[in-house]
């Protein structure tokens, strides 16, 4: 058994099932309903507590585009790449289907958005194609440079699960709005799957805005690391 | 005395008192009531405060199924599972009692559900046992996983309590909607003495879900750390 | 000049500047308002702040109760009680009259209750003598032990401002409903000043109540401490 | 290339497009935004989540009145001032664009405030010039004591980050209502330019008062440091 494929299937399974768990059951409870900010501080929270858990095993990635940001970086083989996205991209369906099963045991349940992203007429607030892909680049940029920056000798030991954690709740606060926040393929694919339709049409922009921008925040470490 | 049952019973309190009392006292206080956000935080601060103050005296469960997780996962004796447990339970009536005078001192009081665990009719959100079931054990299978994980040699000194206490937050971010969350045999058995009727009908789920999902978090865990 | 005055003047300053002006100021904001969370985060925040900022200097008490509860548990001169006291009630009036001129600065403003804490008919939630009493006391017990505990040579390094502000958020979190939360006898007292009359009234129960509790705390703590 | 001034500029970049974009795009989102208490959340964040990935570069400063305060009290060459607030400024500023392009992409999208800083008629809560002055010097020089004393050689490792954007998710929680906050002139200037007119006309305010405050702040912390 390999442990770090284990441990990436669990943490890529709470960030679905407890970020969009947060979303899909809890946001829009009448008055008592956390928002967007409560959905935010889950998802932060499932990727703090797992890397502080598991991040000695796998590295805590839970992510496909983190692990091609690290790998760009020269931080992560790319011969692990395809192992680790497959078994990713599982756990986040896994967590999907059982968020369903929660989901659907309560009289009336409609499937609705079940929280995909989305853009154009299936952005939360009707943001375009345009604004979807400039976040979501920037932003998963900005994730990669907190998880480069904060798991390097030069930081802190032992802070990184923290920053990385809430790189991701900041990530949300700004952009639900616009794309009901990805910056993470297999999170998208997973609740994808389930709505089907619009959501599966639009998947492509959640694969390959968070690839590039990881990409893009690999690349620009590189610069602030390399030696002068 | 054993300091160890004194200090899980303080922290098994404060679970109690502060988790429970600010969903009772301040969760839907008009306009400005602190919601189901903030619910979550207040029961992820009590295990967070308590286990950096105490946990080096106990180990910081203050929940029966945490302790039964440790055990399986061989990182707590059986032969002390008894009387941790008996004393998680006392701290947590004891707190459900104190909370109680303070409630009940508003005119025009009525006790409702006094934060309760329940399903079916009885969950905040009407999800079914089924949802109940699924929720409380996976919630509570990844608690322990945190826990185990987080406290291990691997992982980084000192930021456990951390860890865990904010994996309490996010698992109340999920689910209070589905059974007004548990993981924890003690935290619902106060309420529900209080309550009665219904409460303690339903008490069953509240100590069968998180011990039985306490214990496979115990035994994945095995699985991760063992030597290949 | 003695630097540990200049401190405690510091913190207890920030922590009713920005705990009471985030209650004065942004609570109740109309649609936007932080609400009682918010004020529960700021609270908390003054201390975790200026406890990593000048805990080094003062030990980071900023609050009379925790003051007497170190004392009683031996882990501060009695001898330095009053000037403690003097100087932690002086930053607090300081902050008062700045926040006044702060929050008078706008049109149509109303002093109201300007963040005082009550109990009875000036509880925010109706709230009587009795609870206050026991809340007040209860939860000023608990935080001498979040903060006996985690600054104890068994806790881990470091955390102890952590641990100690979100303890306050904590508490906030509870009782803001009850009695507008004290714990801290300097915070009242500044307020109560500004509005006079039934402020002024109730404050002997916000010095009785926190002392109490705090002195109590220092107790509970020596047990669980002793060698056995 | 001098890797500290592109530190700077990314810093400063995130916390103008997270914490500005949390205000443009998700505090008053119908229903589910994430309000003034989310937008103090994600300013905080920023620089949080920046200082601990890459404050080992640059020191971390993101904002020219930080810069000016760590220069008074000694921890900053005075003569690095001047290329440190230029890339500040413009790193601002292309937040500020990347924002308006990200923000527009929306149909009906009206500029409004853009989350500029204001007073008088353009405090959010309508707030006087001298309310502005007072909290704007306050709290820049509490946000100056903070970094100072958490990043001193006797405060504990690694914690500096988690204290400082902290402190100003602390600052946002007592002010917006007030100014919108600022303590940060470069903030200030990226969104003013895009608003023009008012925004213009009231940014000396938010260049004067927290760079007045920063160094007051640092003249009262070398008070704090100086041996006796």
């Amino acid at each position: 058994m390999q442990k770090n494929l284990v441990a990436e299937f669990l943490g890529t399974f709470l960030l679905v099932f407890g970020g969009c768990g947060s979303a899909v059951l809890a946001a829009a409870f009448p008055d008592l309903g956390i928002g967007f900010a409560g959905v935010s501080l889950a998802f932060g929270l499932t990727v703090l507590t797992m890397a502080y858990a598991v991040g000695g095993v796998s590295g805590g990635h839970f992510n496909p585009a983190v692990s091609v940001g690290l790998a760009v970086a020269g931080r992560f083989p790319v011969g692990r790449l395809i192992p680790y996205i497959v078994v990713q991209v599982i756990g986040a369906i896994v967590a999907a289907a059982l968020l369903y099963i929660v989901a659907s045991g309560k009289a009336g349940f409609e499937l609705g958005g079940f929280a995909s992203n989305g853009y154009g007429e299936h952005s939360p607030g009707g943001y375009s194609l345009t604004s979807a892909l400039v976040i979501e680049v920037a932003l998963t940029l900005f994730f990669l440079i907190v998880i480069l920056g904060s798991t390097h000798g030069r930081a802190p030991t032992g802070f990184a699960p923290l920053a990385i954690g809430l790189a991701l709740t900041l990530i949300h606060l700004i952009s639900i709005p616009v794309t009901n926040t990805s910056v993470n393929p297999a999170r998208s694919t997973g609740q994808a799957l389930f709505v089907g339709g619009w959501a599966l049409q639009q998947l492509w922009l959640f694969w390959l805005a968070p690839i590039a921008g990881a990409a893009l925040g690999g690349l620009v470490w590189k610069l602030l690391d390399k030696d002068d």
